[in-house]
């Protein structure tokens, strides 16, 4: 049963392709409001696509982005919910891609052939590998061994605000044995791995204004207030000159880790030298007294994601700015609580504010840091199956990433997902160039037919 | 001889206006190389009118955008020389326009009527105040009363790279007994003025690059370095709490200002509060023990004019930015160096950088402070002359804008050029919106036809 499935996702790989490519074809970036339209396409897509081999399936309009679900399978065994995302990031800096994003290829490269294009990786190839295993499965047995959920948003790279309450209003529906989740990646681009532990994430927006429209530097500089240097000052007093955040009770919450992850970590033996140079840097930045892996999946964070101000166009013009502003995010982790740090945050903000200068911020987005219980059997079930795939153990791992509907899958249904990957380090997810190995499309697959053949295993759990 | 010139202009005033809205039709912004042609154009238009009254005029094609020159009037009396700049500043944020900046248009308006268009006032608008009076000088009078040769360039808005050389290579066309500038406005909006001393400028552009693309701030994020926050980290550093500059030997050079121009400063009775009221503010910024006009005037300052990291559109992405940059402009007083402060400040962000991340800076584009001596006739004949115009008595000032070509004159040709115009406060150039009052039009117009007659008095000097 297994293997012959295996074969036809091997022998069908070119058809499995053909519709990724259909898929990524379709700009649907969530975070602005212009392509909305292509957003709703792509949810289309997914319920026909879903159809196509016997599903049930539905879009369901929110006031963002539409849902998606499908149902498929008998109701004996384990209810099996598996959720991904058809949003994908947007394109910019867009001088920086060698094809258009959306115009997905396939390349021969050093490394072998990937599929290029915006959300080959993050998320429209990873959540595919489970479709098309669900579809492989079918065709060659005539129906999967227990019950499959689908479930894809489209608001997964803006913050998801659709979702909760989808989720709420839809609690029975999506209640599920086991939750499935491909968002994440292979350990060191080859070890298959169950993420457990998650960063949370919050997201603030400042804008500080000034003066009431830009002014000559020359017959103001000096006496009138530049937003752009009170906003310097704000976001370098965000850090000590360790490395640490100095918002007041930034760390409340945040626990050491136990000696025994400590030592599981270790053992992954993360060469950091050879992470860091992939990017083209050699020097562990952030808290001196920690490693790698500690702080990528343990210890919380700030960065600035961007900032802007004033003239920032070819050549010269000395303006005093009338404002300026920046997109800043924080990692969480442990029981650090999003909300408490943002207002801490927003006050710290405003008592560095000078005289004739305002400050506001945009829409917070927050959510909480989430680890899960990998003692129920599934857990151990799909290590090892995703393990004689890769003909390697697979890891239980921590990522520095936030993927908060882990979280609301917890609060939500009780249930802790098992987070399954299959994309690499150099994949350049929300960067240009975003690529999905062929590797990893092929073997995520056949990892998810594993996956549905362990649990078949289940009983009811 | 001089009231029929001033009905003259004043009953051609439609003319001149039709004349001027013509040149401002044309996009000559010199800091962006997309608008060269429209440079061209603009020097190909003054060579034409110029000759349209009887001048002789020759454009001089440069590196950069062409210059124009051009003389008139009898080889008897002072040789004046007029100087003026044809190109214009950028024009974003287009948004904030009400009109559009090259369609010029006379608006009525609770302070009277206005011409509203990018350059109006900065400075197509002021050059031909002094060109008109010409023109209307030569109609009246059938020849000027001495000889005029006028000095126009596209490059004062992109630190005039092409000046000093094309100066040093005419520099016998170009010497002259007197050099009038037309590019500094009245004092508080209505005293006319001769600025005679202008604060010099430095400008600095700066690029931090560190990952050798965005990455993904919570697959990097604490252990890669920010050069957002690297950016941050050195502009902040560049004031103490005091507001004065920490850059090592910055203030070498500074001058205390001498007692008689602090009382001459403090007749004037500046009022500050109004002053930035006018732009929405209240709070004097700056050093804490220095008046505003001391500020404005005689203390050099560091301002940021744009900065630029990451992701700055809509919504939000979650990047580690690769790259950093800013735009920072420094006003320079008495004896600074700008190549040395220069080099101080590149030294200084350079021991700011972090490990695995680079600096590179731009070019940098610099020019002394000056002052003017004006123990010589003309400065008081001519303070008369403006007097009469405004009816009001006009005052020598300070300038916090930069001029370099008056330190060209200085250091090149061996004058102190005298620094007369009529713009206001209000005429927001280098902003949205520039306009410039039909009075200071035609008052200026007017006001140079009685320097020119004032002029005609003094023997060779």
């Amino acid at each position: 049963m297994l293997d012959a499935t295996l074969s036809r996702i091997d022998n069908e790989i070119d058809q499995s392709l053909n519709r990724l490519f259909d898929f990524l074809k379709i700009k649907s970036i969530s975070t602005d409001s212009k392509f909305k339209q292509d957003c709703d396409k792509a949810a289309d897509w997914l319920v026909e696509d879903l159809k196509s081999f016997g599903a049930n399936a539905e879009k369901h309009n929110t006031d963002g982005h539409p849902i998606v679900t499908g149902n498929l399978g008998p109701d004996t065994g384990p209810h099996v919910l598996f959720y991904g995302h058809y949003d994908v990031q947007p394109v910019d800096p867009i001088e920086l891609w060698d094809t258009d994003p959306f115009e997905p290829t396939l390349e021969n490269t050093p490394i072998g052939p990937v599929i290029r294009g915006r959300g080959s990786s993050d998320d429209k190839g990873q959540l595919m590998t489970f479709v098309e295993a669900c579809r492989a499965w079918v065709s060659e047995n005539g129906s999967l061994p227990f019950k499959v959920s689908f479930f894809f948003e489209g608001e997964e790279e803006s913050g998801s605000p659709s979702l909760i309450p989808f989720m709420e209003k839809h609690k029975k529906e999506i209640s599920s044995d086991i939750v499935l989740i491909c968002d994440t990646g292979l350990f060191d681009n080859k070890v298959p791995a169950i993420v457990t532990r998650l960063r949370g994430i919050l997201k603030e927006e400042i804008e500080i204004t000034g003066p009431d429209k830009d002014l000559h530097s020359g017959l103001y500089g000096g006496v009138a207030a530049n937003p752009a240097k009170a906003l310097v000052n704000v976001l370098s007093a965000l850090h000590d000159k360790n490395g640490a955040i100095t918002i007041p009770n930034f760390y409340d919450g945040v626990e050491e880790l136990p000696q025994n992850i400590k030592n599981q970590w270790r053992s992954l033996k993360f060469n950091h030298n050879y992470f860091l140079s992939e990017v083209g840097l050699s020097t562990l930045a952030g808290e001196s007294d920690r490693s790698a892996l500690e702080m990528l999946w343990s210890r919380p964070t700030c960065e600035i994601n961007g900032m802007k101000s004033g003239y920032i166009d070819e050549g010269f013009k000395t303006v005093l700015p009338s404002q300026a502003s920046a997109k800043i995010s924080f990692r969480l982790v442990s029981n650090q609580d999003p909300f408490k740090i943002s207002n801490s945050f927003r006050e710290m903000v405003k008592s560095l504010i000078p005289p004739d200068c305002k400050v506001s911020f945009g829409n917070r987005d927050a959510s909480k840091a989430s680890q899960m219980n990998t003692s129920s059997p599934e857990f151990e079930k799909a290590r090892q199956a995703i393990s004689q795939e890769w003909d390697i153990e697979a890891a239980f791992i921590g990522s520095g990433g936030s993927i908060p509907i882990a979280g609301y899958f917890q609060e939500i249904t009780g249930v802790d997902p098992m987070l399954i990957g299959f994309s690499k380090d150099d994949d350049q997810i929300h960067s240009p160039n975003e690529k999905y190995d062929l590797e990893s499309f092929r073997k995520g697959i056949r990892s998810w037919a594993r996956v549905i053949n362990s649990f078949s295993e289940l009983q009811n759990v």
